[in-house]
């Protein structure tokens, strides 16, 4: 069994709390790193019922994501060798089958920042959300008919789209607080994406589509089929899944005593 | 646009001529390797017509692939890291909706090589081959249903039953000759996979299914998606292809001269 | 607004109430004949909330449902003409993409009824029920890759193999009580399918599976896109939806008063 | 087998030949009709090579198809019962997939003919021909990703695109000779749509998309799968097929000698 669970090496810097994840009944647990550079926990489960848990501190600048409305549209030729692969189809991301409707939906907004942003402002208006839409098979075609899905539906549809118009774009899940928005029981991992403009990746939300502070990162990939939290090569059953997202406030001062 | 003209870097010891992609009107040409470890050629097209060509003489063993039916299956837990993305579903290759089917075809059958010599069988057995099948967006279950379709198609079908069957696979392209079978017209690249058993990747075909003698890898990948000999993030089209191999048959000594 | 709410013809002369859809606040209700044999109510649905209600009695044989494991298949020389169109490809019933599969499941049980039977063992064997499966877009070709659904998915699978088999096939709709199975609250219309073999329809469920007492055939076409309940050509809401089904067991001399 | 050779029962008047499909060596022939009012032909093919031909003179107004913009939209509570199973989906054309797209597309046009001809301009604007497109599993959905496809193809998306916005559409086969057009051998039957508004069905044709003269109706349905010039229950080999269209120019008195 493979895990997503440690918190993203970009955010090691911030970790307040040990970041490891535990199994009980204790089986031993392998680390490395994926083609992506994520860390993945590896195990061979134990016969039965088991618990993964995992638990950490992490300290947050306080300030939404950053809005760069004149961040550019990297020309291909211009884009650094390991982004390319994010132009390319993957199995949640028919490119080659949305082409043509993202260029005719999005082909009047500005390159860069503002299309991207046209983008998730189309996904966040013309799909629902509901629970009940969630389906393992649904892929970004599914989501442009049906209109409907979970957060990682809304964020698939909006990195196809962008990978269309020529704008490299991944999957991104993590933690998803509730810090400034009005109160919202937080109930899994969270979906979103990261697009390439400039010279960097930056973080859009094709369902809240609103800048919202204390994102936790945990993985990037392709599209989901990259980083499922856990990826069972057996059977499994799920009985029981609980995420917890709270807000710890101490001041610096606090912290660094 | 992105090329994979280069064979394949294991192959680069065998190269008795250089090994230079040749674009005409003559424009920069960038190379990379990308996550896969293939050489990328990477330019930009010239307005109008322009030509892609390439042409090098490589030396071969003059053996047919190996087979070695005792190749154990390496069970989940004991696969490398690097290896265990080739397990995951790919834009071609849905092994999520493939799962049970796998099972009930190939579960009867030894683990290991004689379970991936089962799986080529019935792609070869029960796929129809013909060029008016092709179509760029054909899946895995696309084949499954129509039973029909080019190169890519076979292989893309019995790669995501290898990997349903936790057997890690790849798609590869390349230059597959004529040595040793009925003589007939090369007329494309040739696709295969590869696949993990023991301690390394295996040649299999699941369209041709018989070891033969004088393939040259260009690049393996997840699937058609990561290996396309050309990716145009732009508009373009395809005036003429044409692809020969031929077998210079000199004494060793003579090469060596 | 068309729905699909009478008792279906042949169980008029079962009813012991009138058999009459109402609509509050009252609006002009027409009655018509679909092609299938069908009394359709069609009506203009008036603006704002409205509710469409629909009770009846219908006496029973209160026997299950005929089990002849005799009743030959009709070569498809010998069958009725109006017959045909049940061996067709319909919206969820993909025939042509499930033909090979068929022929490999079922083409080793006996024709007529036993080969039915051998279907709808297949699917309920091998399909898990959830109402957080349904879909309204689903198919033949979805249900058999994901292997669940709800009821009306069991049937579109089932009714598909077996025209894929050359048997006529057909999906039904009405009403399913509980008698004479464990307690459970009726939650909803429910679907099964009928076969024609020898010379009539005969009912087959592929979800339940068994013969059940106190089905009421309300509507019979090619598949679910044909019988809706209500089909609406325009915006609206289902805001509530409440089906009762309850045995009033009163002897023939009773009624007859 | 069942075979649609005949020509539409509303161009009887018009034949100056017998309209007698033929097979060598011959074999017993049936006739019905179908649900949707084709004269269908059925046989048990004879084992071995058969030849099924037909031949007969129909007598045309040598007009074009009458273009009528004014001709209005009917709104849906007006429409004659029997034409109402034209707005649902049906194998090939998913309308509950594509009714926000349609209604984005086309929302903007007058209803009735311009809201239809507005579909066909878009259809044949967007959609390549190519023989090589050819797919017998290919549905609406497929094409309107694909942008490409056969007749069939076009006639499939534009239907579905109407029945999305309420308006009837049916698809028709036959022979659409080259009379008034650039010569150019007529290679298949042909496919084209009729569109109910006002008071009838109106011929468009989202290939050609122009009024065109000398077609002849053999066969109208909700769909291909409704409408196939042979269905066969069993296995067949398509061995050779050729349609031939010819105008014979007489005087009405020559013809009435």
């Amino acid at each position: 069994m493979v895990a997503l669970l440690h918190v993203h090496p970009t955010r090691q810097a911030d970790l307040r709390e040990p970041d490891e994840p535990r199994i009980s009944p204790a089986v031993p647990i392998d680390e490395y790193e994926d083609s992506f550079g994520n860390v993945c926990t590896r195990f061979v489960a134990p016969a039965g019922n088991f618990r993964l848990s995992h638990s950490t501190l992490v300290e947050d600048s306080g300030e939404p994501e950053p809005v760069c409305p004149q961040a550019r549209q990297v020309p291909v030729e211009d884009l650094p060798p390991e982004i390319l692969r994010y132009l390319l189809p993957s199995r949640y991301c028919e490119v080659d089958r949305l082409v043509e409707i993202a260029g005719n939906l999005f082909g009047g907004f500005s390159p860069g920042w503002p299309r991207v942003q046209a983008v998730c402002d189309w996904v966040q208006a013309n799909v629902a959300f509901g629970y009940h839409f969630a389906s393992p098979t649904k892929t970004a075609v599914d989501v442009y008919h049906d209109r409907n899905g979970v957060c990682r539906d809304f964020q698939h549809l909006a990195i196809t789209f962008c990978r269309c118009l020529n704008i490299p774009a991944r999957y991104a899940t993590g933690y998803l607080g509730d810090i400034g928005v009005p109160a919202r029981p937080p109930m899994d991992f969270s979906a979103w994406l990261e697009v390439f403009l400039h010279d960097r990746w930056w973080t859009f939300d094709a369902r809240n589509n609103t800048p919202r502070i204390g994102r936790v990162l945990m993985a990037t990939g392709r599209d989901a089929a990259d980083v499922a939290i856990t990826t069972s090569f057996g059977t499994s059953v799920l009985k029981s899944f609980n995420v917890v997202t709270e807000e710890v406030t101490t001041t610096k001062a606090a912290t660094a005593e």
